[in-house]
């Protein structure tokens, strides 16, 4: 039986300071544990509540939890009776990938995991966020990325630098803005990074400088703009169209 | 200056019940107070914080509050100090319309506020809505709708009953499933209405049996669904590309 303190402990990793101090984060449900395994991550603790703990016989490291100590560590409105204590992953670097998305300063934790969940949908596997961004191990985010978190290579870091990097080796940096070029008509590079900007200002202008191209999903009614998660799957959704079926 | 019984009963504009007894909803903010009239939508009464006053001069009927009132009333976590009471339209039937978009069941809020938003940046002036699915006046869908509520016609039907008549009148019914065509490949139809299913569950057996036509996007990855805001966004981008710019 775990301490309160452990109880208390895990309830801490609500929250990034704890996440940060203790290298740990938390994911919650059945489907979302048996992902973790897929990105190397490992399990550091796994807590059941009594009434599923039939389920998970055999299993010695699973430590059994009233549910009332479940709802203090979870971030569910309900929830499953199952959580896992996970390590964090090591700081990953990776401007190598052909196929990048970047994001500058997204906040809201249910965005960033619909971007990662439709990232992982088109094939993209790097996700670049700057280091100003939502904290992916937030657990609304774990959540609303529905595993991809798990299978998508999340890394932070300085935009600037990045995009640097990014042009020496060839990688052509497209920014999603209101004023650039039809995606529709543009033609897509083989090698790209597609830059999308934070739900309330945009692409910041150090940023915008430094793209390759401007594009714009054109717009046919009267809406100002769309959600960055909507955005980034038209565009996504338009890239893979044409560089997979070949026709423009 | 309102009574507590008033601020009172404004608050409880939050619950669908009180809503639909009353034949009212609370919209905030000075960008989306200025869009109610688009719709044709009457403001029935208009609050303003002493803080905001101001900039509300000559306006006759404004009433002044409290912030601990605005609070009461709000819905959003930091009240933007303006808040209109609106009355709800008259129930609207419309399926004459060429391009429709159907949803079926969606239960989250800031799903439907950004399909919304989503429909009104493709130019789907109707989207019409399953009678189980979330209110459309419920305060989050109105904020995540960023207006688009008030520039897009909003029908609950039965969907059975509504794809039936859809049918008849030659329009082709398109079921968005994980297992149909290829959206890159299939040629879309000039007239048509796009139907989505609820974010757990898909589209229902009785309305997918109605659909002319089942219709996927192709996954590129390994995420096993999309949100439906966003595979609503990656359809609509790529029917408005065919039949805008004539090319397959």
């Amino acid at each position: 039986m775990p301490s309160k303190a452990e109880i208390k402990s895990v309830a801490k990793l609500k929250q990034k300071k704890y996440r940060k101090e203790s290298g740990l984060f938390v994911v919650e449900g059945i489907k979302l544990v048996n992902e973790i395994a897929n990105n190397g991550l490992k399990v550091h603790k796994l807590f059941v509540t009594h009434q599923q703990a039939p389920h998970f016989k055999g299993h010695e490291s699973v430590e059994k939890v009233t549910s009332a100590e479940m709802r203090q560590m979870s971030s569910m409105t309900t929830p499953p009776g199952l959580l896992a204590v996970v390590n964090l992953p090591e700081k990953i670097r990776s401007t190598s990938a052909k196929h990048i998305l970047l994001v500058d300063a997204v906040s809201d934790p249910g965005n960033l995991g619909t971007l990662l969940r439709t990232a992982d949908w088109f094939g993209i596997k790097t996700v670049i966020l700057s280091e100003n961004s939502t904290d992916a191990y937030n657990p609304k985010v774990v959540q609303a990325s529905m595993g991809s978190l798990f299978r998508v290579k999340v890394v932070y870091a300085d935009l600037v630098k990045t995009i640097t990097e990014l042009k020496t080796n060839g990688t052509a940096v497209l920014g999603a803005v209101l004023t650039g070029k039809n995606i529709y008509s543009y033609t897509f590079p083989e090698r790209f990074a597609l830059l999308l900007g934070s739900e309330s200002h945009g692409i910041r202008p150090d940023l915008l400088s430094q793209c390759d191209e401007h594009i714009t999903i054109p717009a046919f009614g009267n809406a100002e703009s769309l959600n960055v998660a909507v955005s980034g799957a038209v565009i996504l959704g338009e890239i893979k169209r044409q560089l997979t079926f070949k026709v423009q």
